[in-house]
């Protein structure tokens, strides 16, 4: 029998300073790896260039998206039953968070295929550390609904909950969302901005929603996690 | 003006083959270190050793543990505010998730002094991640109530929450907490435990209640994190 190993990717170009010393170990095991995109694996191998013994055009990749059958699992993971270690890896940040790594990591449960984690930076926990709210009790609630009612509602759903609220967003809803929040939020909440994080750029800002407010924010098409 | 960095623990002794490339650049900057425990923050910078120009003993350490008053924060960032680099690292894992490191955060947002992540190993989401649970919405509840009843009262609720519940516990009650989970939860619900994390001894275990009930679970004193 062999191994599934779960790789966190980076959160941009360049920040692989920030994967662990035990990557370059795991990695130069590998016979193929599970990618969520064919380019977001092979981005992800080449960091480990000089680590790998063959070239990383001749490691097979194999792709599971959200969209793949999930009676294709099976096969996914025949190479590992047979012995040998592959790896998974999401296109940014951790696997099986925001990604459907978990459902390979179920079907290895069940057939007894030992499952180990090898962990990067993750975009939530970067955001919930930077913003000065208290980490004791916090929700992650993935992307917030793309339909404005539907967000709207959410997002005052959120509000009433205990702990810190966090959400990502895809790039080109930010401003659409943002000022959702404003609109919706109670405006003595904190809310708590963090963008391109772990990247050069990286900007964290908490303010109170009446701050937002009469300051305003102009997004670009980047990864945003909002928290409040 | 200075720069406060947060610092991740490992998990227990001997991990720091999950530390950063980055962690080398950065501890070699500290003026100093401020600490939840002056045995936790020593023991960390200890890691480092090699890195480090002056012995370790010659760093100061400053304590910020749950007692500490509110008010000797301005006085722990005296330093920074005077152009110094100091640390915060808490006793085990993430810095600000179950320790008061994000009053340290809000006090340097408010002073406009810059802040800086750079994270190791969180047992929360490796547990996360192997437990083949499906992360695209999760809780983090902290620690169970220590009295029986209100313990009862909210694993009902948090049952009732959609996405994955997390939690940790002191370990002593470990298997008190682990038979009320029994207890109280659905029988078809699928419970986790993770333990030992990213350590030798690691196990993750995903059963559901009614499989659970039938085989039962001996605790050692050992850090375990709860998911349902």
């Amino acid at each position: 029998m062999g191994k599934l190993i779960l790789f966190g990717n980076t959160l941009g170009e360049g920040g692989d300073h920030l994967f662990t010393l035990h990557y370059k170990q795991l990695i130069s095991s590998l016979d193929g790896m599970i990618g969520e995109s064919d380019r977001g694996a092979r981005r992800f191998l080449a960091y480990f260039r000089d680590q790998l013994e063959k070239p990383i055009h001749h490691i097979p990749v194999a792709l599971f998206r959200k969209k793949t059958d999930v009676s294709e699992i099976n096969f996914l993971l025949e190479p590992i039953e047979a012995g040998q270690t592959w790896g998974y890896v999401s296109d940014a940040g951790w696997p099986c968070v925001a990604d459907p790594g978990h459902l390979l990591v179920q079907r290895c449960r069940k057939k007894g295929i030992p499952v180990e984690a090898c962990l990067g930076p993750s975009s939530i926990f970067y955001a919930l550390v930077l913003s000065g709210f208290d980490g004791n009790r916090f929700a992650f609630n993935g992307y917030f609904p793309k339909e404005p009612v539907a967000r709207k509602k959410e997002i005052l759903r959120a509000q009433k909950e205990s702990g810190v609220q966090i959400y990502i967003e895809a790039p080109y809803r930010n401003q659409a969302t943002f000022e959702s929040l404003l609109e919706n939020l109670d405006e003595k909440r904190s809310l708590c901005i963090a963008k391109n994080l772990t990247l050069p750029s990286e900007e964290v800002i908490t303010r109170t929603v009446a701050s937002w407010r009469e300051r305003g924010y102009r997004f670009e098409k980047e990864p945003v996690v909002f928290l409040f």
